[in-house]
């Protein structure tokens, strides 16, 4: 007789592969789930061992448009970036793999959903939430099957003085092994997301929200763009060092963050700022279903109306350099600004301008003055 | 009968000569000031310029040690960036070069303080509030005399969507021209700033704050570091575009991040993250000498008692690679964090942790069922 | 021959019966405009004093529900408190009368727009604001009367030493000689704004903005609830001492708050917090009709669409009492928080919840003692 | 043979008393504390109490002092209020008890603490974050009592919509029975605190923390000052209706907000009203002792520098009205202020003030009739 059944994220390796064999031992009927979001895997190998292993449904989605569009394009909006450096790479993935195991859960009438994250990483905490959020009465099995490559792995970098081995990254080129030559692109916001990105040297324009990414990842890897070596603080209060590539990822922030300042009012800026660095610190977390992130991604997505235009930009030797920008919505007042021209603008009312704001300075300065006379 | 004396930011161009020539004909006495902040200027040139149009006084002063160490290292405890891209180079300057002109305009008994700094801009704003600030029965003249040369370079940039020219930059090289192997570089910190930064490949190593901003400097500029092209919102209102150039700051920032988040508590790093966005808009406005950024001075340099340890990192191709760090007040426990030791950290409790977190988003779920349900 | 058409807002009293005079010798036709948002005033008599002074044209209309409704109750979601203490009655007035007055001046084809308010004051700032974001090209005169009764009235208060006479105070009673039985009400929210008030021991019942807010504002007047005396900072940076009566305002703080964090997430009533904060900043600088206060309008009326259910409230000797409140949409589950039942919450959880959050806090202390043992 | 020492939080109460019978039966030897922190309490019962159970040390300690001066008064300084409401009494308690009973552990080489605050509360957590940030190595004993005659009060409550019965409330008079006659008081603060309070009617004067605090509390008691029925938001996540008394606090928090907003400059405050919130939740959620809340303590008192100055009020009927106040500090200039007196402002500045605010405005407006124009 079946304990019941269990929605097994399941990778293919070492780890899950045990925690299937695992699973059944003790009673349980295991259905596996396997999503691409873009990793390089051999889809067809896992499900042959899951169904080797006695997985009673094996599902493999492909999930990567679903992956560009709602979990990496309000990451682009918001600018997110975790600590001032992380992009938060793993952190959009987790929700979105999360979301699907449990909508499969509930069509197959699981009660048990189960994955190999890490207990001290923030994985296991971004999967539970999502589970918990999404499907209340549901019970997670964590199993950390703690793998000794993975640790030897881990323990040369667990010593954040030692420097990273060469050959660790995968999806980006040592910079110094990078092309000589620059790419140069320009790529088109609208609402704040690209909608097409092309290649100012070849005729390469891509429109869709993956193509737009996986092109993006290609050049960016190309050119060595979007490592980072960091000491990050995990959301249970300890710091770890993470080495991360971001290369799409890293030239959407850089042209986003120009569309966004050449588009969007100065004060409205400010606070989507703040709202930015929460929605960051949010997702970090694993808090991507909660009624703030819901909130916050809600008046993220307003603020991002205006937000079109062309981003023209070179990739070169681990690097991005905005060329220039231009946009219909723009409240750039190429008039106003200029020297030559005094429009609308009167000096004089720049003095007043000063001087409002120096009274309180002014103030000051007076009551300290007359703090001194005191002594 | 001399109206009185006039204390004149002078810097020995067109500008303003044209004021100082002017003022006088006003009938004003005309005290020039001229501070060494680094530029590449000829003072003595400058000098005798001032005299022969009719000085009554000539004041040249070095300033860059009191710059780098009062002004920049402020800046650099904050991670000081404004709208997320701009260092702030020029911001810093104004109150280091405006609270001497008021110390000299004082001691010269100057009831007058004038500057040829443009009617639209920032640096207007600036001086004006700091000399306010710091003598507030002070009478700022503003002099903006717009030359062609400079309008006509402004002309071009203006057009936000023209890429610069080449040979627009002075301080770092094209990163395309720039060597093919980099500079590593380890700087060490104490209380937030830079006590030292010694070259790994040669024998350099430099000690006081100017010859170690100094040689970051060279060092970036020798590798195309910093170069940034923006549009920003001006404390006006106005967007304008500007291009930086800012190669020894970009490589602090990378390094004072890593050191700071690798020495700093998780949630004091929050708070302190909040202030250094203010201190940069407060910077970024002209509000050096006021009651809010002294504020703000003060709880940042708070928070840098324990950021110290030391930075390696290497330089090449525009960009600024962090390769590790070490201290000994890190709060990074290797133990702790490490996949192969138990230590103090019970997995167990890491449920608890997430289950606790989840009540509020069970909750959540179930009044939208509820919800749901009634519909 | 006329100079152009002045939109003048005219209150029938001697400041701006002045400005119309002035304004006519001047050359201009000038058109009055009187808006009635429930202050107490002679309209009729308004009308034939405008008329007699030579105004081409004379405006009255009734604002209030529009005010009430479009103005107020934004502010009401927003839970909007200057400075912890001042509830903004004049500042949502401003922009309300100076839209109106913008689409007459629009509609008459007038240049100009004219207002007495003071040169010291926040509300020559406000309406001027309002003015220039909603009529780009128009020309504001600023006239400040400053008439010798006003200046004798302000001259008392000015020492912020001075107690406000008793007689100072015309929309609420002295709580010494209000009733002393209670009033008992019950306002119902809905998208957290009040939808109905029943008084709890008559059978009076409220449903419409106009009348549910002239009602509070009698209730409240009669127990005296709602004086303050305070000293505010001035968006020109001065401080200044105010004395205000909002009666019906404050009952409506109180019942709002309760609602809102009966029925709203605590995350996100923490970010709707910082919101409400830069929402009552701007209203009370004048920047009602800004991007940036568009923007933040959008998010709070999102954060309110669960703010519904009944309050139940007691008004008595200038103080509000909270006495009980429901909601269909509430988040509270009385089953979870009751000590009788355990229900999904495992006391087991709390520890480990604990003992993570402990994680942070015991290493920095432990840091401490490596510190202390190098001493 | 002993198991060890645990030091036990001892109320002499029904709860407490069964956890210390049940630590002897398990082996342990208990030392007791209870700590006088202001409540009513028959201390040398409860001594012989726990000698008569078998407690093997009994310790009682007057923490009063300690209590206002140590944790009470940064409250007053922070404006400290919990989700605009709740004066946090409780939870500035717990951090002063335990850090108490921490350092007896440590001197009785106690490796046990142990408490009986409930499972689902925040006192848990208060409690035992605060031993784990003061003693790593600690394992705290959690024993939830619960008691049928407490639930069966919490049971009426837990019903949000239930009024609270009028014989709840034990400092507080119901202001219905409160006096006829106001008690007039003056305040006086130093660096943010009251050194000060002098009754304006009769010759009271008290001058330590304590005596102020207290006569504060009987002040605002006498005149039922400081009730609230709230519905809050735990740490853990849960709502829970609660019904606090803060005579004092109350009557203090009034009188700080207002020589606080006299004495500080306006921008300063701003940053510092955020960091009130912040130092709140902390507070709330058990984190006094974490460098973070040191952090914002540090940054507050910095601050208050110079709030002093004396305010005169009125406590009547449950509500405290500010009359006037003074100050050596005050950055109120009463000349600037007044409309009669023209001073140092200059009309002229606040046109140019307003309309170089509005550049941004008239700019965003435009942008929209050009988008109008092209629907």
């Amino acid at each position: 007789m079946s304990k019941g059944s269990v929605v097994l994220a399941y990778s293919g390796g070492l780890d899950t592969s045990c925690i299937l064999v695992w699973l059944k031992e003790q009673g349980y009927d295991v259905i596996t789930f396997l999503a691409d979001i873009g990793q390089d895997e051999n889809f067809e190998a896992a499900r042959e061992k899951a169904q080797k292993l006695g997985a009673k449904k094996v599902y493999i989605e492909d999930l990567r448009e679903e992956f560009v569009q709602d979990f990496i394009w309000p990451a682009v909006q918001a600018n997110a970036v975790y600590e001032d450096r992380y992009l938060l790479g793993t952190s959009v993935a987790r929700p979105c793999i999360a979301q699907r195991q449990v909508e499969i859960a509930r069509k197959e009438g699981a009660e048990y959903i189960s994955h190999g994250a890490t207990g001290k990483g923030n994985d296991q905490i971004r999967f539970e939430l999502t589970c918990y959020a999404l499907y209340p009465e549901v019970k997670p099995w964590s199993m950390d099957a703690n793998l000794m490559h993975i640790s030897y792995e881990s323990g040369i970098l667990e010593n954040p003085k030692s420097h990273a081995p060469a050959d660790l990254y995968l999806m980006t080129k040592n910079p110094q092994d990078s092309p000589d030559t620059p790419d140069d692109l320009e790529i088109e916001f609208r609402n704040g997301v690209p909608v097409k990105v092309a290649n100012l040297k070849d005729t390469t324009s891509k429109t869709s929200p993956l193509e737009i990414f996986s092109y993006l990842n290609q050049i960016g890897g190309k050119h060595g763009v979007g490592r980072i070596d960091i000491v990050e603080n995990r959301f249970i209060g300890m710091k770890s060092r993470g080495i991360y590539e971001t290369p799409g990822g890293t030239i959407l922030l850089s042209a986003h963050l120009d569309i966004e300042t050449f588009t969007m009012d100065k004060e409205v800026r400010r606070i989507k700022q703040g709202l930015g660095i929460k929605f960051s610190e949010l997702v970090y977390n694993g808090f991507w279903y909660s009624p703030e992130c819901e909130f916050v991604r809600h008046c993220i997505a307003k603020s991002q109306e205006n937000v079109e235009g062309k981003v023209q930009l070179s990739v070169y030797k681990g690097h991005v350099y905005i060329l220039g920008r231009e946009s219909p919505k723009s409240l750039y007042n190429e008039e106003l600004v200029s020297m030559d021209v005094q429009g609308d603008y009167d000096p004089c009312d720049a003095s007043g301008f000063i001087k409002i704001n120096a009274v309180r300075l002014r103030e000051h300065r007076r009551m300290q003055g007359f703090s001194y006379s005191k002594k």
